[in-house]
């Protein structure tokens, strides 16, 4: 299953589908080959050959397990008898790929191990399918990494809207402006090449009209090619702008980068709808400060990156207005991931505690 | 230098003297031994043979250069000729031990390295004396790792007032209580330990009378013995209340623990002189937001520890005040020397910028 992790880790981290790993084990020897076989315990302690691997690129790609039987054909590995190590259950759909537990039905695999089981309403069912085709299935191993792997993507399903990640950047004390409204730099620019990095792995980025109008950013992925020139990368999240404000015919959100989408709303929900009508799952949030407490208030932040620069202002424009918290105990709290140094700043990256 | 500079910091981080260490060296061979000899060269690459080394074990003991030869004298090391390399400029001044000057001629020694000058007044000198006295003497060697180590008790000296570290304990979007007033607990436990186990390094610790009032705190060192139990550690720092209103007779402050002073005064300068005067060379401030701004309105405050929680309240109290900032250039900004995870708090530290 490390290994099914670690193929699936290479797939897609944004986009419709998930990133999916699949190992496919010989039989345990002694075992015999027929199904059945294998002891199906995840610490058997002998190692088992392996008769192919692969894992998903992206929609349109052959599924992992499509991918690990390829390989095993290509190898001129028999896989009656064999294990799947597979970090999400195989899916019973019939959607651009042909359903993967009837691949492995019919390539003969005896068993099937798998991290997560599909909450997707559309893919679920391929455990019961296998089941019921005598196959052995086991579901939750190694289920905490495979969950983490893939919790954007099993937000975003189970709950029907996208991922939220939402970056702040702040001084010390909370401020993501001085009082005479300057905010050019409180972090720095490792910091902020850092937070850019970020805009290539999400579907959308979330600004409020506040921020067009006082920053006109142009909220592009850019990437650093091999000559080193820095150029718009290949994928383009959408560009979201929410409030009812207007756009200006000239704003940098309205030049090269991806389509830009306005929400007239002031409702979290009902940007969270509209986005999630749009095939996004991973949406990340870049301000300002009343969007951001919009999104605070709504319960609507999965996951948090805050960058804190090693400076103090005493008063200016806050990084996220009231919350309607009276006491410590009410607090948004977040688990905290990581604590990274970025430059001169600490970023914090941490997920919601529900 | 490099051996010098890891046996000063075995030395005392607290109290009125500074950590330094020395490194007596055989003279580099075909040089001759007498007086002169030695190529001085830091970047010799020929190996030369250690004849003895020691530091400074604190007030009273001996000095680095004098445990240096007391080291090659117990391992029958004939010191003619040899090079001492010490982290601080030789002292030439008779306190409770000789001059180290002297000591080192009245050896043999025929060359000195020290990688920075004794700002002391009462000290000072002995590069000059020893060079007066035909002893090779070169300064500077590594001085910014010198100066790094020593920058407690060189600032303490050169400027005449304590080495300030301030500590904050907040949020991510700087608040230190929720609105109710409520502050159990916004940072975790091991952040809370970690701010502790710098008491045992400071020699005072000030609070102003509003925390002093809200929190009785004890401020007090303590430390976990082998036998896994926490008690009183032994050296405890003076204990510095800041403000007019008396502090309350039953007050823990009064309990055991370290001399308990207070300054009648809301005037920083005069709280620092206060403690100057007191041999203090390195005071914590713990705030809380009242004396925290006054110390950074200020500037003089050398050192921030802040422990942020990825905790985020909205309103409340918050970590400091008004500064008088009112662009982002005039900001107080800090030089991180590092970012930790602490807990599930992040905790950087940063010094002035000056
Ligand atoms: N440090 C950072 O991380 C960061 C990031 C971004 C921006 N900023 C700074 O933030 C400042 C802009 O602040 P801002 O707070 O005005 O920007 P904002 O949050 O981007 O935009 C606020 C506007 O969004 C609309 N809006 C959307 N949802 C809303 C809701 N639920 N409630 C109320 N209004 C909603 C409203 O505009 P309508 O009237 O059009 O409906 C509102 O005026 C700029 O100075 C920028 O530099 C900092
Ligand atoms: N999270 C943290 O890191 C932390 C640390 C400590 C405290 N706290 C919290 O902070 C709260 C106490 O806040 P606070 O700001 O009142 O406490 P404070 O800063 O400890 O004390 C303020 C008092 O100090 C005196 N003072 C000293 N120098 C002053 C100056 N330059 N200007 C004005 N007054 C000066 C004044 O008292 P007189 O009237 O007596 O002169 C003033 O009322 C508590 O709730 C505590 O829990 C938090």
């Amino acid at each position: 299953m490390s290994r099914a992790l670690e193929l699936a880790a290479l797939g897609p981290v944004r986009g419709p589908n998930p990133q999916v790993g699949c190992v496919l084990l010989a039989p345990s020897s002694g075992d015999g080959v027929g199904r059945g076989a294998g002891t199906g315990r995840a610490d058997d302690p002998r190692p088992r050959r392996v008769l192919g691997a692969g894992y998903h690129r992206g929609a349109g790609t052959p599924h992992a397990e499509a991918a690990a039987l390829a390989d095993a054909r290509r190898r001129g590995a028999n896989v009656r008898g064999a294990t799947a190590v597979v970090t999400l259950e195989p899916c019973n759909h019939t959607g651009r790929t042909p359903p993967c537990a009837v691949a492995l039905y019919d390539a003969g695999v005896a068993e099937v191990l798998h991290a997560v089981a599909d909450p997707n309403p559309a893919a679920t069912g391929g455990a019961a399918w296998l089941r019921g085709h005598g196959v052995r299935v086991e579901g939750g191993l190694r289920a905490p990494e495979g969950e983490s792997l893939l919790r954007v993507w099993l937000t975003a399903l189970r709950r029907g809207t996208p991922f939220v990640t939402l970056k702040t950047a702040s001084s010390l004390d909370g401020y993501v402006a001085a009082a005479d409204g300057s905010s050019r730099w409180i972090t720095g620019a490792e910091a902020r090449a850092h937070a850019h990095g970020i805009r290539a792995q999400v579907d959308a980025i979330v600004v409020g009209t506040g921020t067009v109008v006082a920053d006109d950013p142009a909220l592009t992925a850019r990437e650093r090619g091999v000559d080193g020139v820095v150029r718009l990368a290949e994928h383009q999240p959408l560009r979201v702008a929410v409030g009812r404000r207007d756009v200006p015919p000239t704003a940098r959100l309205r030049g090269p980068g991806g389509e830009l989408v306005q929400v007239r709303s002031h409702d979290v929900g009902e940007v969270l709808a509209a986005l999630a009508g749009r095939e996004v799952r991973h949406v990340l949030v870049e301000g300002g400060p009343v969007l951001s407490t919009a999104f605070l208030a709504a319960d609507a932040v999965d996951e948090l990156h805050a960058y804190v620069a090693p400076v103090l202002l005493g008063s200016g424009r806050r990084v996220v207005g009231d919350l309607g918290v009276r006491t410590v105990a009410a607090a948004r709290r977040f688990r905290t991931v990581e604590v990274l140094r970025v430059g001169d700043d600490a970023l914090t990256v941490s997920r919601w505690v529900r």
